[in-house]
């Protein structure tokens, strides 16, 4: 048994179903779990422990990134504005460079850049997922990973589908480890036949982990299932049985009223990943509908190769905006509904929000404290507005997971970034 | 006579006509202007100076942030979501709490933020544009400073239009000033009448200074010049004589094809607020076909309670993904191109690009080295997507404006920030 963990000094956004705030407050740390929340008082109440000097900053729950592609920070800032880019570049680019040692180095690195900017649990979805669990485990990061299904020959398979093959003894070999929650990832509709979505669909349910999908992102998906089944890729998706409970969407751009019908009823989580869908110009997904049928939402950066940083802080402004933008209406979405979004909505849509993603005895010990002393983070009027419209990633300055203090004084505390860096650094891609 | 100054180990984007990238390369400055850009052999032919180790950073052009109300930072994360701002919010609370000190201490501020987020060159509009002036001196940043015109008695004048009276003034003061370049501007076409306006561009064409104002960005001011003269506000403007060469025209989301003519024949310069257009819902910019028209386009934060952050470097990535979502082409904007509006971009739309916006020789030596240790900065395939899609405020390292470095290792070099900042921090508005 560890020594509690004493937070005070913070300005607390509990995200609580009253969205309390506390100034002034004190968090009480147990272990992996939070034992108490509350002002002052609590310092006499918990007389020792370590203590952990917020220095007025803002402690947040720590922040959910429900869809990533961790490993490809390898190729960020390759190829950002080429057109019609997934089949022409970047699947050819994955086909001769992606190995384990990629992987392996490319999330550890991608997980350094989360923790460092603030995000405690990330979900991703690619090759030789193994590599990506070791690296979270290491990184002692919160995650949901799963392996990729397609219908053609990938990086850790020589067969179509061999990422079910794959994916089932990936699943085996980590279920029981306690920050990681593995699960199954076929790349999309249409890259997967039926048969194959349905194999994975009954992966899931035999051992009880997520599905996660990209869903009606790309034009030509949406042109494809209205000519081969005069439906919207949601609609097929559900007419083939594999939309569940368990199930992650990410994207959902190309929705209508009827998908949202299935959606609410199945009751799937959604990854919004507007940052991606902006730069890739694929269109706006309708949250605002979705928001007021209260699903399951969170937000997610994509791949470094979409959305290039891995932060979520960097999302929330995007949302707020863009969204108010598309409705004409500035009082959309005001900054409370944003960090929302990014902590417990990211942690419903993951069916974590027993567990995580607001600062409430009980849960696990997944926090942030965001600095208040560079220059963007001042005056503060409102606390939520100041996270959405002013903070980048920079101002994390502590992240605990589970618990355990991660990054403090904006550093990582258990790993030589400068060494990392290095693998990422001086690596050089063959293109052609 | 100062020692030169060496600035070595960097990778310069020069923005000169050519695009010219120098990797490793070296600057040389003499006094204010930039006397050499070369590769590694400058440092034989300059062996003696003060030298700047860039550390394999970014060297850029010091942004140009073309449009804000700087003092206004007091007001950040005040009323971000309400509805209807600029009328029942923003104005009655300027009439309450502006004055001298405030306007001194906010822009003190603000320019502070600016300069530590890279920006050499801002342009303001505001009440007591003394106290402006004043600050920009002070912290040695470049400056179009304009006075505040409005057909209602304002903070700095109980008469209505009295901001000419105090604007002719203030040119008068400060138009020898080296950095700093006076102006007037009247606050938007529906705050002022046409005499007045005709008063205003008189007064700039009198002593050849710029004009700046808010134009074509409401929807009820588009509203008010179709029912008053069947024109749009740029027509209007144009009709009444005062659209010229030396006119800086903030937002223009509503215009049409005409309009553009007429911008184009009167070669005015174009203020891009893209972060606040957005987050107030005001619509988007036609800045493509503005683009091809190669108008004179920079880039803006507009003022703080609009757009909250006031460096160039969050405004890219909006500008970029916004811009390529409504016209629905990724490959729209590449990421040079707005590097490009961030800097000589913004040097051309205040008629300053041959004095400021590329590392050049015989240009004025303002230039920003990006830090590229950084988590999110790594790794490097192309410098203009790190900039636009990567970076952040944070990232900036070193500042020099007019020969003189005002930001070294993320740090202001001249002033006490926590002095200034408890000014700010400590602050309560009176609302209501
Ligand atoms: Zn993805
Ligand atoms: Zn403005």
């Amino acid at each position: 048994m560890v020594d509690s963990l004493i937070i005070k000094n913070v300005n607390i956004l509990t995200m609580n179903s009253e969205r309390q705030i506390i100034e002034n407050g004190v968090v009480i740390v147990k272990d992996s779990t939070i034992e108490d929340v509350g002002g002052e008082e609590l310092l006499e109440k918990y007389p020792s422990g370590n203590i952990i000097d917020g220095k007025n900053g803002i402690l947040m729950p720590g922040m959910v990134n429900t869809h990533t592609h961790a490993a490809m920070v390898f190729f960020r800032s390759l190829g950002d504005d080429v057109q019609d880019r997934l089949k022409k570049y970047i699947f050819p680019l994955e086909k001769k460079m992606v190995d384990k040692s990629f992987v392996y180095f490319g999330s550890k690195y991608g997980i350094a850049e989360m923790l460092l900017g603030g995000v405690t649990t990330f979900v991703d979805m690619y090759f030789f997922e193994d590599e990506v669990a070791k690296a979270a485990k290491e990184m002692g990061i919160r995650a949901v990973l799963g392996e990729t299904v397609v219908d053609f020959p990938s990086p850790d398979s020589k067969e179509p589908y061999g990422g079910l093959y794959y994916g089932e003894r990936f699943i085996e070999k980590w279920k029981q480890e306690e920050l990681i929650i593995p699960a199954i990832a076929p790349h999309a509709p249409y890259s997967n036949d039926t048969e194959h979505l349905q194999a994975a669909s009954a992966l899931a349910e035999k051992y009880k982990v997520p599905m996660m999908m990209h869903v009606a992102e790309m034009d030509y998906e949406v042109e494809k299932y209205r000519k081969e089944y005069d439906m919207t890729p949601v609609q097929y998706l559900d007419s083939i049985g594999v939309l569940k409970e368990n199930f992650i969407a990410a994207h959902l751009v190309h929705v209508n009223d009827e998908d949202m019908d299935i959606i609410e009823k199945r009751n799937i989580g959604i990854a919004h990943n507007m940052g991606a869908n902006s730069k890739g110009a694929k269109g706006v997904m309708p949250l605002k509908e979705m928001y007021r049928r209260k699903l399951k939402i969170g937000l997610g950066s994509d791949g470094p190769m979409s959305g290039n940083t891995l932060d979520i802080l960097t999302q929330m402004p995007l949302v707020a905006k863009v969204h108010k933008l598309f409705n004409q209406d500035r009082s959309l979405f005001p900054a409370s509904e944003i960090v929302e979004m990014a902590t417990i909505g990211g942690a419903r849509a993951l069916n974590l929000q027993d567990k995580i993603g607001s600062i409430e005895p009980g849960k696990k010990a997944d926090m942030v404290i965001l600095e208040t002393h560079s220059v963007n983070m001042q005056p503060i009027h409102d606390y939520y507005s100041v996270i959405v419209y002013s903070a980048n990633p920079s101002n994390v300055d502590t992240v605990i997971v589970n618990g355990k203090v991660l990054v403090q004084n904006k550093c990582l505390t258990q790993i030589d970034f400068g060494e990392l860096r290095n693998k990422i650094s001086q690596w050089k891609p063959e293109i052609n």
